[in-house]
């Protein structure tokens, strides 16, 4: 994001033996890096290092000597264990001064529980000598700010739901001076198109300069084009030049494109049909549940979704969506007559207007030479018409699995902006 | 894990802007992690650094002064930003080297698919001067392995397709000389008790000594208690300490444990079902298909699991599982009565052995005083009986979700395992 403006160095340490295990990561690193490249700057260097005092000083020391801003996340809290705080002093040569506010509201926040506070936590009321206090709302750690001139230095708590607020809160405006230009973002989403195909519709447009970034992240079934506009002139600048390139994007892409404001596939169809007043039915097969859980994953889904039907044995089908033994027999359960009928046996049966199904193999096993893994049928049927499509998915189960249901829900949704119904303002 | 042995220091440095960014984030330094725990050995730093040549430099240069054994992961693709090798090569103060023989295999790979080497691949054929080359069955980029005596480097390629055969087939072995010992590893799943009614059941018992460690980690309608066991004798050794832990843990949680392997409850009981050949079916309202996803997730799945309904309307109730409009009038569509009719509908229609249901809000709307956001009834019906059980959770939609399905699979688990069934060696 550099564009003329005088660099600031910013490194992010976070610190906790668990995060030097095989099970914890550092997540909290994601949310403040989004919110510094807001202000137009780029995080440098990440640190994770454990509660050993010696390479904890050691890697406050070099983060110190290499960075401008540094942000620290965990080891504020009661325990022996967390010793950012005086590893922090220790390096800086400074003293921990007592504070008997810290103290008092740490007992209140105990007393408004009913509770006496533990004498470890009297630790937490003492602050770096020269630290602004960040207030906790949401725990006992406060955090703190050193301003030393030509470095900075923040302690934060690790908890997401401490960290956050307090960012939001105390640490975003006193950032400001670190502000060296202005951020718009943009996340678009993209079904039908795999990474190669959208490469060759848009590498032209490539940005070729820092200022506008585009980023592409791939899931199978799923892509996602984050554009980021950087400015140092005003957010409506950033913005502009950001609505060029996504006016282009849009252009190549058409009607790929299901998103514009980062949301899922399932809530786009779920505005669709809401605005719309249209009810929807689904029968699953290889997809076992998957379809219904998307959808009903959308608050609100109770107004459109009526029922789903998992029919994984032919009986199933038979017997939950009147499909004549016969048309399964001929052309077996995985086939585009019997996706048609189950589109149409589940929309007839739930008298809803739409109706989607999905029959196929997820694997790993079940697949043959004529009907391999990954041969998947979805189908969709409204009033007066159906349509089905064949598709041959890569992938392991999961992805299979998701696949199919992206297909099926994209069909969907292609059908309702094609009726040219009441869109939803995106 | 430090008992009586010399202490390598390790770091794993992650290459790569886009870590630097709000959207890709490190996973293959967790993986690096356990299998470094297994030689016995922990990992004292990681770091993230970019493709900026400065800040590569000045990062590796503080890893070779801190750690005796550095990881790189990243960095040595084809393209321009990738420069681990020459930045690595460049504070070592060593030479890249041209090596035809690599040049040749990328060659070679490239003519497999029909295509011709790119040049920009060609600089993949340097290595540092000095190291062994790592080859690269899934890539283009090798690995390399450098000993300098009292300090080791290794760099790996990125991508998690690459790196993990590359490192299990060139670096375990080479690793066995940082072997300081053995590790043994266990993964309890726990369902039905929360974090702290297992910290007061098994609090007592803690591994206060460094080489037996127990790791908790808690999500709502699930625990994992992770045993890992070092010994710097014997793997038996290692073993036989974790089982007398293990043994204890499994006495006082008794049958909340539901896995000792790391399988999943939906794995646990489709291998009950499958063994004791009984099948099952399931009628959804609150979850939305979520309970029926996660049967379907397993692979084989359709030995057993017939049919599942997702009921979301009052007529779906009754039109697919024959459930009297009255009762649903009189009692509420959240009650413990419509959930055990669901239970006995869905068993009786698919003519499965066991009918699970589930009736509750999940929210965030559609709570009431009486019934509140959180309140769910899970229903198990079997030949000659059936349990509901109320319940309330806390969370979001998404969870709420997760520990219903979650809450009836057990009582499934629970249902099988008294009756004392054929059950799976586990």
């Amino acid at each position: 994001m550099k564009e003329n403006k005088k660099e600031v160095k910013i490194e992010i340490m976070a610190v906790g033996t668990e995060l030097l295990t095989p099970y914890f990561q550092d997540s909290n690193s994601l949310y403040l890096t989004e919110r510094l490249n807001d202000l137009g700057n780029d995080v440098s260097f990440k640190t994770i290092v454990g509660d050993d005092w010696d390479d904890l000083v050691l890697a406050f020391r070099e983060a110190l000597s290499r960075a401008d801003l540094i942000i620290t996340i965990g080891g504020i809290g009661p325990t022996q264990d967390d010793r950012t705080r005086e590893a922090v002093a220790s390096v800086l040569q400074r003293k921990l001064i007592f504070k008997q506010e810290i103290l008092n509201k740490i007992k209140e926040r105990f007393n408004r529980r009913g509770l006496s506070m533990p004498s470890v936590n009297k630790k937490q009321s003492y602050i770096i000598d020269g630290a602004e206090i960040l207030e906790n709302k949401n725990g006992t750690a406060p955090g703190l700010w050193l301003d030393m001139g030509s470095k900075t230095v923040i302690l934060l708590p690790g908890p997401p739901q401490e960290i956050k607020p307090m960012f939001e809160m105390q640490v975003w405006p006193r950032l400001k001076k670190f502000q060296t230009g202005f951020t718009s973002r943009k996340e678009l989403k993209i079904a039908g198109l795999t990474e190669s195909e959208i490469e060759t519709l848009i590498s032209d447009i490539y940005p070729k300069t820092p200022p506008l970034k585009l980023t592409t992240l791939a899931y199978p079934g799923q892509i996602e084009i984050h554009l980021t506009s950087y400015s140092t002139e005003s957010q409506n600048h950033a913005e502009r030049k950001m609505h060029r390139l996504e006016k282009i994007i849009l252009m190549r892409l058409k009607d790929k494109v299901f998103s514009v404001t980062g949301e899922e596939l399932e809530e786009v169809i779920g505005k669709l049909l809401n605005i719309n007043k249209k009810t929807l039915a689904v029968a699953e097969s290889c997809t076992g549940g998957l379809l219904s859980n998307r959808i009903t994953n959308v608050a609100g889904s109770s107004n459109y979704f009526l029922q789903g039907v998992i029919v994984y044995s032919n009986e199933a089908k038979t017997q939950l969506l009147g499909i004549p033994p016969s048309i399964i027999e001929i052309n077996g359960a995985v086939s585009s007559e019997v996706a048609r009928a189950m589109s149409l046996g589940i929309r007839e049966r739930s008298h809803a207007d739409y109706g989607l199904a999905i029959t196929g193999i997820a694997g790993p096993s079940g697949g043959t030479q004529d009907k391999p893994v990954g041969l998947v049928y979805t189908a969709l049927a409204w009033e007066g018409g159906d349509e089905v499509v064949k598709n041959q998915f890569l992938g392991n189960r999961d992805t299979i699995k998701f696949q199919s249901s992206q297909k099926v829900l994209d069909m969907l949704r292609k059908h309702l902006v094609k009726l040219k119904l009441k869109a939803p303002m995106s």
